[in-house]
């Protein structure tokens, strides 16, 4: 078993990862820690509660950070033209839920629960990383006690997506991500460089909902249509399920090729943003990625089998 | 016929581009104009002159730029671990040769020969791009005179050599390079993603000296094997002909594929000189890519068949 903590901005294909946690027999989720991006702090919150009502997920919601590591950082608008003004597609998400959220910060639900796990816990982190450069700032010795930390975000070998440079999750909050990627902790990347390969289709997310039949895939299913509709002018069919794809990372990584190297964050510049590695098998001059830690990233996934991997975990719970 | 002005800092792989440029019928070599980058400019001038010598090269060499675009920038060593404390594999180069200079700079070089040619002259630049900017600062309109510039340099979806982010040529004048990619004339840029791939084997050079049976060819031989030392713990047998390779471009473009894009350069930071393109078919949100000139960046190359062209056009010429 895999205990988690899923961090998380939902967001829809974030939505489709928290399915994914919740129904895969291998984890044991043990908490949603929400943070802005795909939509603000007080949308994304909310979402996870719905999601969590929706889907009768036991796991605790602990909001997190609603503004960039760096406080007055340059801040993004959330593209609505990608999650909806309501961060879930545009289905009508009540304004308010009416469930208890943890009474702890995200940085602090993410500390203590690492501490009470020590060795135990993998943090999947699929929005800007700023809880995550949090809860390190306010106890730096989780790095020996957690697990792994397994990455949404960034573009290596390839272009971001905001920018030609960067890519969304890490462009939101570079100086977070480079707090992250430096510690001495385990991290995978999980990138746009296999991400944007792992494309699910209209059809093949309809049979998810057919094969599920449960109103849990259905409610997946109505609230991806704005997010597929988006990826019209991207794919030639469906869309790009980034978060799972991370997820998917922690009960099968050998759907994945990696590389290790220390990582490093741009900040400020017209490349603001984009993570760049060094890989160990290569020689440099000195360099600023000298003498950190190496991390992975991914550089190759089965995208089948990681397709083959949500809809059959999605479908295996069918009772709501 | 190809007008070409080889903008170059000889420089052990520049030798073997400039023997090429030389023999190759299709090229008219008007000028050879020096930069710093892999000695000091006096060096590469004086190795510009020598191989001028030896070769029985017609056109007249300018000495261009000793120090970068904007002058106060942090500079760099040469790279002597690569091509020698002479720029030229330490063969031995007589310090003093006793041959004319053009009485004009690189830059005015390049401005004036583009004048008197207009539209006919292409520019390889396989050093800093120091003299190109200086001689676009110098009179921005040649732009629109110019037939190409062809660049080797860069790095796009792959690391860099000097740094994880930074290709050396770029690294070592980012902002001249930053002018030159976003000027309003052609540019192709021949970067780490295909010169990496073009590996002369010991042999291969070998050959070359034999089917030659010139000193001409002997003494590429004896400039590179220093050269070829360095790369030993970077690839399997022989040497990266990055230079070779945009002259390749200029009579073999067939050989190449590409991909259109502006071009911008990051200035200052961790990832200084590092080389970014936006892909014109894929959609960003604004950026400090957008509305300027779409150059053409290598993505693919038949490294083979440059080898042969490369083999081919210096053996074809036997006399001294």
């Amino acid at each position: 078993m895999h205990k988690v903590i899923f961090d998380t901005d939902p967001g829809v294909d974030d939505a489709m990862a928290l399915l994914f946690l919740h129904h895969h027999p291998d984890i044991d989720l043990l908490g949603i820690t929400t943070v802005f991006g795909n939509a603000s702090i007080e949308t994304t919150t909310r979402n996870a509660l719905f999601l969590k009502r929706e889907w009768k997920i036991a796991a605790p919601v602990s909001r997190g950070a609603g503004e960039t590591f760096i406080p007055h950082r340059v801040s993004h608008e959330p593209p609505k033209f990608i999650h909806g003004d309501d961060g879930l597609g545009n289905i009508g998400v009540p304004e308010v839920i009416d469930l208890p959220l943890d009474p702890r910060p995200a940085h602090r639900f993410i500390v203590e629960t690492v501490r009470a796990n020590p060795g135990e816990v993998t943090l999947v982190a699929v929005g800007r990383m700023t809880n995550l450069a949090n809860a390190l700032k306010e106890d730096p010795k989780i790095v020996d006690l957690v697990k792994e930390v397994v990455i949404m975000g960034g573009a290596f070998d390839v272009n971001g997506n905001v920018t030609p440079a960067a890519e969304a999750n890490i462009h939101g909050d570079p100086e977070a991500a480079d707090v992250v990627f430096t510690a001495a902790w385990p991290v995978v990347v999980v990138g746009l460089d296999v991400t944007t390969k792992t494309v699910m289709t209209r059809q093949q997310l309809a049979d998810i909902r057919d094969a599920a039949g449960s109103s849990r895939a259905k409610l997946l299913f109505d609230l991806s249509q704005f997010y597929i509709k988006f990826y019209e002018s991207r794919v030639p069919d469906g869309m790009v399920v980034h978060d799972s794809c991370a997820c998917a990372y922690v009960v099968a990584p050998h759907l994945f090729t990696t590389r290790s190297g220390s990582i490093r964050v741009v900040s400020g510049g017209i490349a603001d943003g984009q993570t760049i590695q060094k890989p160990d098998h290569i020689g440099f001059g000195p360099s600023e990625w000298d003498n950190l830690p190496s991390q992975k990233i991914c550089t190759g996934i089965d995208s089948e089998g990681v397709l083959k991997l949500i809809h059959d975990a999605i479908v295996a719970v069918r009772e709501d």
